[in-house]
């Protein structure tokens, strides 16, 4: 499959960006030049961040722009949608567009009033610096990145069709909160119902599949279409999931206090639901990570979660353990094989874990990283 | 309610015990002078090792002697349940006891045979040194443990009830695989099938909420009575909690790579399996764990955690931080409090959280502990 890398980031056709920083605080502006059809996918998590709640009523009306806000989650206050409809108004001034059709996004702190009017003169600020380019696109994804080391932008077309996105979320490997943001634009031409159909299958195979420590009250990914390229769905589709599978592994190589990627597939499961279960199961286990971290080959660990986690026949299973220094068996048919071999293969900065249950023909891959000292200081000193 | 601590251990009436080490391999034995009235609940895990189905397959026998071996877990190899038969055999055979009521128990890795040969002079060597006395009752507890750093006994009595018990398990609470042994025996003269329940309740409201890491494929809590006294369920019951409670206390103390304890209580909820869930949710979460360990009052990563497991209506929710240095709202009715007072709070090395839900009358009760760079070097290196 041929998918074009462009420099646009997240602006082209009429979307503009801009960002502005002080101190803890970010801002950015994503604008476009009409209102766009609009979907999301947001956190299942019965505390939502008032951002969230507010935002989620708001999509239907079709969104001209999204003010972003990082430092403060917005959340778990009893004014954070008043404070999330503030922004809003605040934005709908400086860019002379309806309120209803402004979104409001934030990442941070939990649990501390929003400083509106300290935000006022950054929104400002943002909206006369906004622009079409691929700098401001950067300059956006830089203003909402809160524990991120780099900032993560992208956009690819095919066949005519573009989506370009900015992220953050190093949170969500080596989180202090996993947080997640993502906001995509796109040109293509198809009905609401069906972006919000594949916008939701496509991040339940790439970002749901990166274990979150705990899901955030704020994660969010928007996606924004002008509507201006009549495409097929099916095209769409596998440029969005390659679009969102960019940022995963962008994601997985920011991960923050973590020394190596772990990357686990569960193959021969009866169905995908049940491989993706244990998939994540694996990857999450501290005890996994902590082998993993230690360069120690202890697969008895991972059997031990498979067993804990479904039903699983241990003479049947066979675990492989693969990295760029080789691959090689560490229980083929549910018989332990030499571990002298594994010691070398994780080595390696990327470690793949390959579980084939043999009873079925499903499979599913979770990414996640391993669980360091570092994860504990990063985490602990969090404020 | 008083019960009164016996110096005996499982040493009483006809109970024996005795343990040998040699190097990283231990056995223990306890023997009864009769076939006793014997129970067991064992891990969930569908990965078992082959002590434990040798094992549930042999009680209904009534059983003799209790052979306990660490430093292997008998588990993910093809011959584990006929190795455990081997280890039976030289019991039977030492002992001079029927191999039909002789019971097998492992601890220690997965994934590597036993030496049976080797364990054969040491089985040999504990039926020479078996006694009737507490201190033989230590030196069995001794002989079991693995990761822990202090041997687990005790004894009480209640109404001419006695119940003695060995254990083992710091693993249980930062765990290199999280195996807990326990050995209860008992007077008791109850119907096996009250016994069985009377088990299975009392490590629900005790073990089960000490939260593992992943559930072992070894874990097991067996129970022997020699039914020599007569007595009220509910005395028994009474009795098995409080027992099984104190070994709770000791391995919590034992938490080996943890420099805090915590104990996370969940009040107001619709049920005692939602309390529970969400308590175990809770106190397990890397990102609250870590937060402990930095003595950083963010309340806000317990709600997140709640709101991701269970309903729960922020504005309702207290969250209350406890300590032997005071005890503080972080968040009353919905309202964020003051959180300078929870600062001092935390410094402790005992820490209660309870949160009230308001949606119930239910509450249960679950412990852990931090999470620190201490965890991540034991369980990296473990091997």
């Amino acid at each position: 499959m041929e998918f074009k890398a462009l420099r646009t980031g997240i602006c082209f056709n009429g979307f503009k960006a801009s960002g502005v920083r002080s101190g803890k605080q970010g801002v950015a502006l994503i604008t476009a030049g009409k209102a766009c059809n609009a979907v999301g996918v947001f956190t299942r998590n019965r505390i939502k961040s008032g951002s969230v709640v507010y935002t989620r009523r708001k999509l239907r009306n079709g969104i001209m722009a999204v003010v972003v806000n990082s430092g403060n989650a917005n959340c778990c206050t009893s004014t954070d949608v008043k404070d999330a409809d503030t922004l809003a108004s605040y934005a709908s001034k400086y860019l002379v567009v309806g309120k209803e059709n402004v979104a409001v996004s934030s990442t941070g702190i939990i649990g501390r009033r929003l400083n509106t009017k300290g935000l006022r003169p950054l929104i400002e600020k943002a909206s006369e610096g906004l622009g079409c380019s691929g700098k401001k696109s950067l300059e956006a994804a830089k203003a909402i990145m809160t524990t991120d080391t780099k900032p993560k932008v992208f956009a690819y077309s095919h066949k005519g069709i573009i989506i370009g996105g900015i992220c953050k979320g190093s949170g969500m490997i080596a989180p202090n909160m996993g947080t997640m943001l993502c906001f995509l634009t796109s040109n293509a031409d198809l009905p609401r119902g069906y972006l919000k159909k594949a916008l939701s299958e496509a991040v339940d195979s790439t970002f749901n599949m990166i274990v979150l420590d705990d899901m955030s009250t704020n994660d969010s990914v928007m996606l924004l279409t002008d509507s201006s390229k009549k495409c097929s769905p099916k095209d769409f589709k596998l440029l969005l999931t390659h679009v969102l599978r960019q940022f995963v592994k962008l994601m997985l190589e920011d991960a923050e206090g973590a020394s190596k990627v772990l990357e686990v597939t569960i193959r021969g499961a009866k169905d995908v639901k049940t491989a993706g279960k244990a998939a994540k199961a694996v990857v999450s286990s501290n005890l996994v990570k902590t082998a993993f971290y230690g360069e120690n080959p202890n697969w008895g660990r991972i059997a031990n979660k498979l067993g804990g986690t479904i039903e699983v026949d241990f003479r049947k299973l066979d675990i492989v353990f693969a990295s760029d220094r080789g691959r090689a068996y560490a229980v083929k048919s549910g018989r332990p094989q030499d571990i002298r071999r594994l010691a070398r293969i994780l080595k390696s900065k990327k470690i793949h874990v390959i579980a084939d249950l043999k009873s079925g023909r499903s499979e599913a891959t979770a990414w996640g990283c391993d669980l360091t000292p570092g994860y504990v200081k990063i985490n602990a000193e969090y404020n």
